[in-house]
């Protein structure tokens, strides 16, 4: 798969929150709702580095994201690809999460990396190789419906 | 944990959908949105006996589904559990999950497991015997933040 669509792009940007699953150590999948921002076909997801999400990304190197509307017919789709826990330069996108969280028009002031690490702040991204399980999105199409 | 409060029943009976995670054949998380319907601590699924998400249940014997609310703070709980497949006595299951996709009054009249059969029909099944990562739902509190 290559780069992601135009119209998957609109469809991230104009969604806040997705879930999240990473792989336990105990081999099963962890879910949780996070809120995300996107930069190309990177996700970030702003967490703790002490966070279990944090740790099953750093042992298993992979995360996936499935982001869906909020009214009927939910249309939906599953971006994952290899993951891992950035803790340098992570100021800028740390600002743009929390511009979603706020959805304020401007990010705040972005954060230094020191002051960050100081609050034990890292960035989830996920590097989306593969779209899945899209649905009524129309670029998503037909193609994926089988999951 | 026992038996789920009766505030995340409350909670899971407001909301039709949700994000099932599987355990895929290559070790990977396997996410997609699906509508549920919710019976005591079970959670069921109307899926088709050839999708990935059966099979994958019935190699692991393990679901999970995050569910959430539709406007921030989004709340949002994930349940988990032992899960299976099922081809018996799903007409009346199968009915009340097709009841939560059209949003009706009342369920349609169940069809036989002989016509689910033919077409290819099963029930995914979760019984609950975990919630994590719960935020914003009063009852599931403090304990839950911490994914």
């Amino acid at each position: 798969m290559g780069a992601l669509s135009e119209e998957l792009h609109e469809f991230l940007d104009s969604h806040p929150v997705g879930v999240l699953a990473t792989l336990a150590s105990d081999g099963k999948p962890r879910q949780s709702l996070v809120y995300f921002a996107r930069e190309g076909d990177r996700l970030l997801i702003s967490t703790l580095t002490d966070r279990l999400k944090a740790r099953d990304t750093r042992q298993s190197g992979w995360a996936s994201l499935c982001v869906m509307g909020h009214e009927p017919p939910y249309p939906s789709a599953t971006f994952s690809g290899p993951a891992e826990i950035l803790t340098e330069h992570i100021g800028p996108p740390t600002a743009k999460i929390m511009q979603q969280i706020t959805q304020t028009a401007e990010p705040p002031e972005p954060m230094t990396d020191a002051a960050l690490a100081e609050a034990g702040r890292v960035v989830l991204v996920i590097h989306v190789d593969r779209v899945s399980a899209a649905s009524y999105i129309s670029a998503a199409g037909d193609a994926s419906e089988g999951s």
